[in-house]
């Protein structure tokens, strides 16, 4: 199965979510601090203000949404495997916006029935094939473990 | 507050899970269906199997993850605004992968205390600043409503 927290984060620092490369740096820094694998990342800075972002890892997805102006994100982060602790991602993330109470719900994903043992993560040694959507650009990623 | 649908597709024709560009179309194609604004879209193949992807829209996003290997995908339509009908979405991506009978979980996201009304989505008339993570690249987007 898969584990998915659905995180609210109510109380930030308005202007920690701001910008947009805070925002990442915040993400990637969290999908790193929960040793993923991360494999491609698209944030986007909307007018007036607010920031959308997701990170696509090997073991499923992070994403985010800010609303400064309610001082509230919302955060997914979604993973398979063994090696993941999403957790460590959620500890990072409140401390990068100054929040003080993350609230954590966990969903299970994929409950397989006659499946024993969590859904594997879609790494492979041969590397892995990479497709860009409304970019509409193909790129070989090759990941080395 | 944010409408969060978690969807549980199992029973999908697994070959139809298995190609990127036949899962892209049908994310892309349900972020339409929808009547949601895309703002970019990251789609990647792993290897034996495999497709995971993230649609970033001006509401927030769309996401996929599957096994065709249990014949299951793990979708999130996660939006907000006024607009969007994200059950729409379900119904197109069910019929896609053959899935008769989607499972799905509504999550109310950033209920804000005070607040009334739903949160406002992000679309701003005089356009979207867009950053790419590790892509280390920067693009402007102009949207035209």
């Amino acid at each position: 199965m898969g584990k998915h927290l659905l995180v609210e984060l109510h109380g930030c620092q308005a202007d920690l979510l701001k910008k947009v490369e805070y925002v990442r740096d915040t993400l990637l820094g969290a999908a790193r601090a929960c040793r993923a694998t991360i494999i491609d990342s698209s944030f986007h800075e909307f007018s007036p203000f607010g920031v959308s972002g997701v990170v696509v890892i090997a073991e499923s997805h992070l994403s985010i949404h800010t609303w400064p102006e309610y001082r509230y994100a919302a955060v997914d982060i979604f993973t398979c495997g063994e090696v993941i602790k999403p957790e460590e991602a959620v500890d990072y993330i409140g401390t990068r916006f100054r929040c003080r109470n993350p609230s954590v719900v966990e969903m299970k994903r994929g409950v397989i029935p006659g499946h024993v043992g969590k859904l594997p993560h879609k790494v492979a040694a041969q590397g892995v094939k990479a497709a860009q959507g409304v970019r509409d650009a193909h790129q070989e990623l090759s990941l080395v473990y």
